[in-house]
């Protein structure tokens, strides 16, 4: 594979966007990519989604945002893998480049999730779990990763409030990210004390949905030597696994094994280890998941990633900074956007764009992105030069 | 681009298959491919699809079938693209491997359409359309495509029984393949009469919908130097290209442009010209698409693919014979399926294992799949050598 660099990045703030439509969600984030990239011009467009069909009644999202962005002609395609939609997207998008099949692509990660009522949503995001033996049996999403959380601290002694340094660390960082839904500071006290969604999962262990959309155009990274003023940020590592697809069937419901063997494979593929990422967006859909992802990918023992939260760990001076600009859990969790506002994110890590939480020198970001309960997984490490 | 070769082939028939779930549908064609293969190993999985989310409440089948068909950890994703999601999955999958990223995919498009009722998967199918501009009018997809052919009958003066010629070759050639749905021969007497859809469409201007499955597995071409009786087949063309989602943003409703554009890549790639095609798979959902189909690549001038029927140019000993398996007509139609049945019946072909409608000497074969009334078309050019 030849090496493909990241030209420009967008985003739009996660919020309930009553006013914008799904096409100008998805094109604004595009239109403004191509104003951080200098170009309108790329090859192909890879959407990432997985609720349109759904909510907005709109499937063959490549030819709708072609056609509203005005890349008529061009190929373009929609990659679903429920909530890794984004990073799936993007990687179908970096595997074309890197074929030498296209000079250049567009990637948007864009969903439209307010539009609808409440258990509508709910019902769509169950689609991402196993229709056939989890949601028959009436579980939502939540309910699944509240089981998992709950075996998690019955197996290995965690209280439920072990688990709020992940909250607050991402509801911290969000303060100073204007594309982040949530702008609250909140406490162990407000932690404990919110409302419960699905025991032990409360309110404040849960993202919040949004709609929401962020985009990138990568090139060839020879074709972007020089870029004036800023590094040049290649894409370093870039990996796909599955497990089975409901949670029953693991052999281990507590071991993230995909994001395990898509992190190895990214770091063999990017020539680093774990502690050498400087900056990590993980896929923190529920506090559990952002423990169960630290220990997959390598930064604790198995039942030990919440210790990393208690020891500081997760902050920016910390040996592993997570959610810099608020995670999914305060930035918000537009499905199948996130794993491009994750990659737009490291990148503006790496240009060090990211103000009062710059996590100082940093070269080397991993974003990883999480379809269903831990299905899908991909793992996607920058560089900067 | 490195070249890729197909490896093996598998198909199930189109039918209502109530006894089989939408797992049983794809992992039926799978294992079926993975014995034409003679291996049970594939780096990747890419599915195409369209209808799961509304139809059968299942998303993320990228992870879905590589755990039902036993491959667990491997990289997999869902790639949608309405009714060219088949050849879109295709798509996903050669690049990768042409890449040099992965060695060998598994690509299965794969459709259950019966498991609701008919105003239902009639919705569902509209998702295809645009939401906002087309559908919220109250147009059906049908209605899209009658809208087309009675604009292209007054344009350019054809009756509606000159449109007979495509729907009875495809049940002809039907009759012998045991995967078609409908094994019936008509007239046109027969088609004149049969029921009216939505004006001029009838019955028999209109593909029937079904479940079905159709897979294939590729690999670099290097590594099938000798397959042991069999000729080698090469992906030698393989182009996508869009057009404005909504009908009415077109210059004209009756030139299918990106059929254009990614047929004129396709043979540019596989260094061709029309009229080496030996046998072209085209995308038949309504008579009317056969004819737009042909005069974009190349068989007809503007408002003449008619006349290709109705000179028998169409069939196995024709100047290009279409739909020789049946068609999307007479095989049927499962939706985000059906752009791998055309590959898999092009492989078939060039096999020199189509029985009855053997088109003599083909060794150079077309597929092109068609998304919505025209916004997303595929066209894949494979070779036998």
């Amino acid at each position: 594979m030849r090496q493909v660099a990241i030209l420009g990045i967008g985003q739009i703030k996660v919020d309930e966007h009553w006013d914008l439509s799904l096409r100008e969600l998805g094109g604004n984030a595009a239109f403004a990519a191509m104003h951080d990239a200098g170009t309108d011009k790329v090859d192909a467009l890879f959407v990432g989604n997985m609720l349109s069909p759904m909510v907005s009644a709109q499937n063959q999202l490549g030819a709708f945002f072609s056609d509203w962005i005005g890349l008529w002609n061009q190929e373009s395609v929609k990659v679903e893998a429920a909530c890794a939609s984004g990073a799936a997207a993007f990687r179908a998008g970096l595997m074309a480049v890197a074929a030498g099949e296209i000079e250049s692509a567009l990637i948007v990660g864009v969903e439209k999730m307010t539009d609808k009522a409440g258990h509508d949503v709910t019902a769509a995001l169950a689609t991402a779990a196993d229709a056939d033996y989890e949601v028959e049996q009436g579980i939502s999403f939540v309910g699944i990763n509240a089981l998992i959380m709950r075996r998690y601290m019955h197996e290995y002694g965690w209280k439920h409030e072990d688990f709020a340094p992940f909250s607050i660390n991402a509801h911290a960082n969000a303060m100073s990210n204007p594309f982040a839904r949530l702008h609250e500071k909140i406490t162990v006290e407000k932690f404990e004390k919110s409302s419960m969604v699905a025991t032990p999962v409360n309110l404040l262990d849960a993202s919040p949905t949004g709609d929401g959309a962020a985009a990138a155009i990568i090139v060839p990274a020879e074709k972007v030597a020089s870029l004036k003023g800023k590094p040049k940020i290649t894409v370093a590592g870039s990996a796909s696994a599955t497990d089975s697809i409901a949670v029953h069937s693991r052999k281990d419901p507590l071991f993230l094994n995909a994001a395990y063997l898509s992190s190895q494979r990214a770091y063999e593929m990017a020539n680093v280890e774990a502690r050498d990422i400087d900056v990590f967006e993980l896929h923190d859909a529920f506090s559990i998941m952002s423990a169960l992802s630290l220990e997959a990918c390598g930064y604790a023992e198995r039942g030990q990633g919440v210790r990393l939260g208690l020891d500081n760990e997760i902050c920016l001076t910390g040996r592993v900074p997570i959610c810099t600009r608020g995670g999914l859990k305060a930035r918000g969790h537009p499905v199948g956007a996130t794993g491009m506002y994750q990659i737009v994110e490291i990148v503006q890590q790496l240009r060090g764009e990211c103000d009062k939480t710059q996590v100082d020198g940093a070269k080397i970001g991993m974003a990883q992105n999480i379809g269903g309960s831990g299905a899908t997984i991909l793992t996607h490490i920058l560089k900067a030069e």
